[in-house]
Parts: structure tokens; sequence; C-alpha cells
């Protein structure tokens, strides 16, 4: 229960407070129980009950998306789905649920945060993570070697929700992958030249997209002393730099994971570095860092990376970043994240500062992905391996700004283009011959459920749910063959015969 | 683990025969144990262990989409969503899984069948059954009296799969809903419009819709006498005459439920009874159904509903059918199931005849739905009713249907409309760069992520993924500021200049 528990208790009080003066001094003896439990201990009605029930729904860190919300989901999905079947994805779909060893021991520190479902009887299962590994897992099974795909789907995390900043137990994500074994640093380039495309035809404001490589992070490790069973927990800390000052950072690595302190002050000072292709070529001199073997070939390969993202026109947005280290643990290769940089879009949080600080609190992760050529490997029964590089789009963090955007914004849910009405009784009959007609031609059509509704009522139907066009039957209509064809925004009316409305309305639709 | 338990033990054997010869003699105790206790008990290797697995997911009753699958499952659906646009419906989404509480009491019998998530702390949680209870809980919960909306999303349910016949675990539901308190019978004769015109649109082959009301079933039950606390369950025995002679569902009513036989076969009479508005008319007049007043209510509305149905001129397809009871528990009013009517699609089983038998073995139920103006008032704290109605596609059968028909056509599972490739070496970078070109011009361009690809292996992978333009790059075209554009089908090139290309593909993609 714990945060929960608490906002459960303050709710349960607030309401039976109001209709139910019952057991008040027993409150504090809630803590840890089920509302369940609370709910009989207090013996409140079951609608009460109910009521507490969907308020704590909410507050778990899930939501249902009303009309307007679904009608901003669907234009971002549909800028995002543009991009990927631009650059030539297929997609694929997975399960829901995963069995349980399917996802054991993929995701380090953060495997606590998976939901398992209840043994029923058969196998243990799991809530997917993330697309990752359940992709990974779909590639051993089928035996795939090369694919480029994206995936949308929701995933499940038992985290601490924070719904104003877009942070849900129950998110989707948008994935690009491509795997498959080919010439390096070439795929690397095009899911950042994704990433980029899709941040700016959102336009979100201005962006940043952070990379660095797993193995230069290790040979940083490795060259500072770091010692070899420490690189991933040193790597998390590491990875906490956009959350917590440097000073935090050190406190960590030095009292939580036993770090010498001279350690981390190097460490540090590579942290602190960040710059572009010329900086890949300054650390390829360092006298320290070259010592590695695979800081070395991570450098190459970044500076390979950005000769391929000044050919993508990208590299305004991009910064190579020797703090970036992302929380996985299946990367093993290039990574990156990508960060809003204005102020303006989401409430900031105190803790956001650090490094970020600088040029103007981000708002947080908006993308983020790397290399990861171990994990197929993991599912196949002879552990071959098949190379995968993929990027995943932060999706609940864009919904929320666009729907800050959008609050004063009118925005349609639906897409009907004419609305059947009449003025005068009895033409229910009338209107929904009509109605079919126009179906039955393809014209997105609605009539009232109503057997004689107010020409008025007909009319505040179309101005509040933006229906641009209304078709009056009357008597006269009838016996004339044609119908009133009325224009909702300028009042406009005139009578097209009933053998043309369906192309008049498409005429009109198209000009709109 | 029951039937799961058998075949988990043959691949087990199976698997392990073939490269571990240990513990064969303790295969019969296995049953009943889950496969990591087996795992563990027979000691094979970790990726032996998780082959095991990826078989048992799939025989588990879930199903990952491939390419192919998806692009079928993306075109389906877009005929639904413009069905459901058309009749100016907005779409709403619900969490994945729903408070337990939210589900108990909804389903009737099925309640078995619901998936629970493990208790982790926190309220207990399970995995929405089907979209309409959530549906009525959005409803009471947002104090939202009228709304008309789709919403296409996955539910769950612990039941045997039969997946050859698109019967799964997991599965998408398609639900078309209106809510609200109109005049009667206006919006159930919509639904069926468009259970009709998704149907014909799919082209699925014949279909019936059979329609009944709840309230003129139980009228029959009480004319015939049925003990009132008997209803939903002989009800539910009436349900399973698509699947069990009559004979059997007598002997489930006298044996089973308790049921004098001479009621039953008064039932018997009943539920043989097929018709149109006619039979609605004629059984107003039947001297013991007519002493029913809830039967004569659902019997006029009956009358009402077909009248609509003959100005949408769906009545071809729609037969009221007295032996529909359908499962679950929430309905109050009209009912309906569409069952496609030839042999041809879907392996038939031996169980289905009965009264379908005559017109054909039917594949099942491809669409259900009813009225249900309970539902949402058990959610609501003061008891406010809201009626609805509402249809749902059983999306999966179809889905199982096309997937057949599509076996020997070649579908696309990309929108790719370009290639950029080179004939020469030394040109990747030429290559990336006028990809990226197109990319920024909305153009979808694929690159080869290989230095020197050869020309035929660029060719081939137009051949196969159905790119229908390649755009080649040589020493003299840079020269020239041209690109050869070859048209895959006829494998005609031209020189096209660089600044014209853009253009030049829109143009022939949209003649292709």
């Amino acid at each position: 229960m714990n945060k929960m528990g608490m906002i459960s208790m303050r709710l349960i009080a607030g309401l039976v407070a109001q209709r139910n003066a019952l057991c008040l001094r027993s409150w504090r003896s809630f803590s840890g129980m089920t509302i369940s439990q609370v709910g009989s201990c207090v013996g409140f009605s079951k609608a009460l009950y109910l009521e507490v029930e969907f308020i704590l729904l909410s507050q778990q860190g899930t939501r249902d998306y009303n009309p307007k919300q679904m009608a901003i989901r669907e234009k971002v999905f549909d800028t995002i789905i543009r991009c990927f079947k631009r650059h030539g994805a297929e997609t694929i779909d997975t399960p829901v649920f995963e069995l349980k060893e399917t996802l054991t021991g993929k995701y380090g520190e953060d495997s606590k945060l998976i939901y398992d479902l209840k043994d029923q009887g058969g196998e243990l299962l799991s809530l997917r993570y993330d697309l990752t590994v359940p992709f990974a897992r779909y590639l051993a099974m089928n035996k795939i070697t090369n694919i480029k795909r994206y995936h949308i789907a929701k995933v499940y995390r038992r985290d601490n929700p924070a719904m104003t900043r877009g942070r849900y137990r129950e998110f989707y994500q948008c994935d690009f992958d491509i795997a498959g074994q080919y010439d390096p640093m070439i795929p690397d380039a095009e899911c950042l030249k994704i990433v980029h495309e899709i941040l700016s035809e959102l336009d979100l404001g201005d962006f940043r997209i952070k990379v660095n490589d797993r193995r230069i992070l290790d040979g940083m490790f490795e060259v500072c002393g770091v010692p070899d069973d420490k690189f991933r927990t040193i790597c998390s800390t590491v990875d906490k730099l956009d959350k917590m000052s440097w000073e935090d950072v050190k406190n960590e690595m030095v009292n939580e994971k036993g770090l010498a302190s001279e350690v981390a002050d190097q460490i540090g000072e590579y942290v602190s570095m960040q710059g572009g292709k010329d900086m890949a070529e300054k650390l390829l001199q360092d006298p320290k860092l070259s010592q590695s073997k695979q800081a070395c070939a991570g450098l190459a390969d970044m500076k390979l990376l950005f000769s391929y993202l000044e050919l993508f026109n990208v590299t305004d947005k991009v910064v190579f970043d020797l703090s970036l280290a992302r929380g996985l643990d299946y990367y093993t290769g290039v990574i990156c994240e990508a960060v809003l940089t204005q102020t303006t879009s989401a409430p900031a949080t105190q803790e956001r500062n650090g490094p970020a600080g600088e040029e103007g609190v981000s708002v947080g992760s908006v993308a983020g992905g790397g290399r990861y050529d171990g994990l197929v490997g993991m599912f196949d029964l002879k552990g071959r391996k098949v190379p995968c590089i993929g990027v995943s789009i932060g999706i609940e963090r864009v919904f929320s700004i666009m729907e800050q955007k959008a609050q004063a914004e009118k925005i349609r849910t639906t897409e009907t283009q004419v609305l059947v009405a009449s003025a005068q009784k009895n033409l229910l009959e009338e209107r929904l011959k009509l109605t079919a007609e126009l179906w039955d031609a393809g014209i997105k059509a609605e009539v009232l459920y109503k057997k004689n509704p107010k020409l008025l009522s007909q009319l505040q139907h179309c101005e509040e749910t933006g229906i641009p066009l209304v078709a009056i039957l009357g008597e006269q209509e009838i016996k004339d063959g044609v119908v009133k064809l009325r224009t909702v925004a300028t009042r406009e009316e005139v009578d097209v015969s009933r053998a043309e409305l369906v192309e008049e309305v498409k005429k009109r639709c198209q000009q709109l």
C-alpha cells in the first residue's frame, strides 16, 4: 500500500465522513489493508465502496482515455506511424503477457516493477515490461535474422505514478527496431534520424538527442579503476545524473556502492564532457581512455555515427554525452535518449537539474534506446546472436504536453459530415431512410434517435460536435424529391435534388 | 494443467529425448507440475527450457502476429473503424486491468474465466473480460448519460483455446455501443445495420443476424412454468442450442437443472420458431405468450425494430429466432448474434448442428450483442440507470478466415515506394544523402545497410518486399545531377533530374 494506502485512507475518510460517521477513530489502522478490507470494516454501502474504487483506480496510475484524449492520441500515433512507414518498417504484435521466465534477468534493478499474474493453474505469466524483450523472444522463436519493425502497444510497470508528468503504470511504447548483421552504424544512424523526424514533426519545442556507447562507458570504468563486477551497478548510478547532482551521485558511488573516492572523481571528470564528432576524435587521443580497447572501438564507431548523422542533416540536435548511461542491462553499444529542452510545456520538478540544468530545466526523456546485440541470443537454443538497435518514443509524456496545449482548443471527436434532420413531426421514417442511403453511399451521417426532435436541438447537436452540414427533410421537400442542405457555419440553405445529394455532400466536405 | 499438462509432457519428452536421456522413467509424474518444476527436475539446460516455453506459450492460447498477419489485421480494422466513424461514433480507451470487484457479478457462469493479477500489494486487479463492463464503469464514473462510442482492444479469458477456429485466450473485441435515453428501437436498429454493413464489406460469405429479446425469453419461461429463480440458468442452457441438439439441451434442463419434462417440452416448441416481423405479430396473438406482459412488450418492440430494419434495407439477413439466448447476465432487452452460413471458409466442427444445421453448418458467431439497461446503474452511487445497446464484432474468427484466404496471396507488409541503390562501390554516403532527402520530402524510402551491396541483391530486395521503384546512383549520375529511376515490374529505366525526383516518385506511385 505505502503511498497508495495514504491516498485511499484520505479518500475513504473524506467520503465516509460525508455520508457515514462510523468508525472514525479507526482510520489509523487502515495502513496496510486493502480497500476491500477497509470497506468491510467500516461497513459502508456497495455504492460508496465503488466510488472509492473508481477514485483509487485513477490514483493507481492507470487512466481512461476520453474521446478528446483519443483524438489527440490518434493524431500523435498517426505522425509516428507515418514516420515508421516512411522508413520501410513492418509491424508485429505480441501478447500482453509473457511467461514469467522470459522477463527474468533482463531488466537489472527494475525487475521488481514487473506485474505478475496470479497462479490460477498453468504457467506463471507476467505483464510485459517493455516491447524489446518480447521482440527478442519473437525473433529467436521464429528464427528471424533480419527485420525492421515497429510495435505500438501498452506496457506495465509497478512504478510510482506521476500522472501530471505523464508517468503511468500502464503506458504506451512506440518502438522501432532494426535487427540484422549490417555494416556498422548505418542502422544506428537511421534510428537517431527517426527520433529527430518524429520530435520535429510533433512540434513539442526544442529538443536534444544525447548519445553515448556502453563500450565507451565500460572502457571509462575500466581505466578509472572500477572493479569489473561493479560496472553495471555503477552504470545505474551514472544513469541518475539527469535527476541528481554530481555530489549525490558520487555519494551513492562511494558510500552505497563502495567505490574509492578518487575513482569516483575520475569518473566525474569524464561524465561532465559533452560534444560531437570532435570530442570522439579528442577522446581517441586521451592517454588514459585510449588504453581501453573497447573504449576505442566505441569512440571510432561514434565518429562514424556522426559522419552519417551529418549526411542525414541531424547533428544540430545530437550531443555525444559521456554522462548518458541508460538503466537497462541489455544494452551493448550505442545508447541514446531524447529530452525536451523547453521549460514551458510541462510542470518541471525540483529534482531535475544537474548537468541538464544549464540549458533549461528538462521535462524528462521523451525517447530512448540503444543497441542490444546479445538479447536475442539469450532466447536462442544455440545462443545465435542477432544484432539489434532500436528506439522507443515515450509517448505518454508527448500526450501530456499535447493535451495541455489542446485544453483551450475545440477538437472534433467524430468525423460526421452530415446530420439528417427535420423541422416537422412524423418524419422519423423518412429521416431513417435517407440516413441509410447516405451510409450506403459511404457518407458519414447521423440522425437523432428521437421520433420528433426539435430543429433547434438538431442544429445544436451540429454546433456542439462540429458537424458541418445538415440535410433537412420536410413534407414539401419529400414531395419535390429534394433535401434542404444547410451549411452550419454560414446558415446558408439550398435545395439539392435527392439524386445529387451524395455528390454534393462529398464536394462540400472536400472544400472544408 | 490438464490439457496443457499433456501437451507440455509430450513436448518435453520429445525435446529431452533428443538431447538428454535423463529421467525418462519419471514422465508420468509430471502431470500437475508447472514447467519450471519439470525443468528443474530433469535438469535440462536453460536454452532447452526456453524452447519448451515458447512452444507452450503458443499452445496456451496467445499468439504473436507476424507482419503479414498484421497487414491483414490492419485492413480488417480499417473496414470496421470506417463503418463506426460513418455512424458518427467517438472512441475511448480503458486500462487492460480493472479492480477485481468491478468485474464481479457481471458475467454469470463465465466469471471463472477471469484472469486475476497476483497480489503484489495495493488493490486486487483482474484483466478485462470484455469491453462492456469497463464501458459501463466509465460512464458511471464520469456521469456520462449519452454517448455513441467504439472501442477496439484486447480482452482476456481463461477459456480452452481453439486456435484454428480463431478462439484465443487473448483476443480483440471491436465494440460499438449507444448509451442514452432515446425513443425505442432506433439505436437498436442502427446496431444491427452496423453488423450488416461490416459483414457485407468484409466479404466473408453469406451470413444471418439472429435477434431475440430477453423480455420475450423471460415471458416464455414464465408462461411455460419455469420457476423465477431458474430463469437465468435455463437461459444459459437455451444458449447452448447452437452447439447442442434439442435432446441434449432438454436433458440438461430436466436432469441437471431440475425442470419438469413437460415444461421443457413447451420451451422446446417455442425455441424452434424462426421468422420475421410476421412472427412477432403472430406471437402477440399467441394465447399463452400474450399472457405475459413482458413478452408482449418485447414482441411489440420486435415489430417496431423490424419496421426500422426495413427502412435500413437489412431484413434480408435478420431472423427473429426464439432460440437465441446469449450467455451473459447483463442483457435486458434486444439481443443479437451474427453467424456465417457458409461451410467453406473455416473448418466446421461436428458438434455444430441443431437448429442451424438445416441451412449449412455454421462456423460460429462472428458478432453479438444486446441491450443492457441496468449495467451502468450497478456502478452508480445513486443507481442512476443509463440505457445502453451495443454490438461486438468477433474479429479473431474474421482474422482466421481472412488469413486462410490470404495464404496463397502475396501481401505487402511495408509501404516503401523507392529503394535508393547503387551499382558501384564507395557510394554509401551518396546513397544515405539521397535517402534522407527523400524521407524529408515525405517519400517512403529504404536503403540497404551495407557499404557496397550488389545491384542484384538490391533488386532482389525490391522483388521480395514489393518495392515498385529503384533510384540508382552511379558516378556518372552524380556528375550529371540525375538519378536512374527504375520501375521494378517493367525493368524500364529513365534518367530523372535530382530536383524532379520527389515529384516523379509521387506521380508514379499514384499511377500504380
